[in-house]
Formats: C-alpha cells, structure tokens, sequence
C-alpha cells in the first residue's frame, strides 16, 4: 500500500509494466497466484484525494509461501521500489475470503 | 478499508454473512460484480500488526455504477456498520488493473 501525499509521485506505467513482471517472475516459483493493481483515483466523494496513491494485492495460497517468498527475494524487489516511487509502501498480510 | 486500533472490534462472521449478502442484495440491480474481504492477519513480520483489521472491496465496472449504487443506498448500508464494528471505514475509489 502506497499512501497518497502531495509532492510525491508514482509511475504507474512502471510499476504495472516493469515491477508486476518482476514480481510475478521471481515469485512464480512460491505459488504466486494473482497480482491485482488497485490505482488510487479519489476518496469516497468525486474530486477527493485517495487515501493510497496504489495499493498492489499478492495473492499465495498460504502466509508460509508468501514468507518464503520475501525471504528469497524481497530485497530485490523492494530495491526496485525508488524505479517508480519515492513513497515507502506500508505492507500488510490478510486472509481472503 | 477499517484501521485496526487498540480496543476496537470487528466481527468477520457478522461483516461476512450478514454485511456482504446486504451489500450484494441492493446493489446487485448497479451492477456490482464482486465483493471480496480481506481479514488483516498481522504488517509483513510474523506477529505484527496489521494496519486494517479488515478491507472490503467492491468491484463495479465503472464509477458512475458505484456513484449511483450509493447514493440509492449508502445510507441504508452505512447503518449496518454499527451491527459488526466500531471502527470508523475509510473509503477509497481506485481502478483495477
């Protein structure tokens, strides 16, 4: 989740193009499932600022996979991060139902 | 999307059984076309907190859709949230990729 604040910028076109394919190639091997990219337009009301400038939802079977997932390659993919953003993402893992 | 907080609740079983069928009942007739929960487990790390204790998106295919959705029956749905939490949502309108 990358929080929306003013002055800062995301590359959308990066991060769907470039990081997505990056991310999906390195994790295809821990039972990545899906990438789901959620690009920030408002608040609830038109013309309201977002809350997350992009939020990006990995999908893994179980929390194991997706740990060791991290552990093999999660400092390559966060050193990819300033490519698109200067915005320190905020991660958080939840159960889908 | 409810930020998790010290001493706040939130009921899945109600959110989920109760809360989503509602949601999916009145704004079936907008076109909404999934709703998908995600109960916050923990941040990245084993055992910490997560920054929700639970976001719900709705997907539409476009937002006038969901525009139209809520002004029929925002209020009615806003009414519901007292039934599972007292955790104040934040709402975000964002595009799938």
């Amino acid at each position: 989740m990358y929080p929306h604040a003013p002055g800062k910028h995301f590359d959308y076109v990066y991060y769907e193009q470039k990081h997505r394919p990056l991310v999906l190639d390195l994790l295809a091997s821990y039972g990545i499932e899906r990438y789901e990219i959620h690009q920030g337009l408002s608040g609830l009301g038109p013309g309201s600022e977002p809350m997350f400038a992009c939020v990006g939802n990995l999908y893994f079977s179980t929390v194991d996979q997706f740990q060791q997932a991290m552990a093999a390659h999660g400092a390559e993919l966060q050193a990819d991060i300033p490519n698109f953003t200067d915005i320190q993402p905020q991660f958080q893992i939840s159960e889908t139902v």
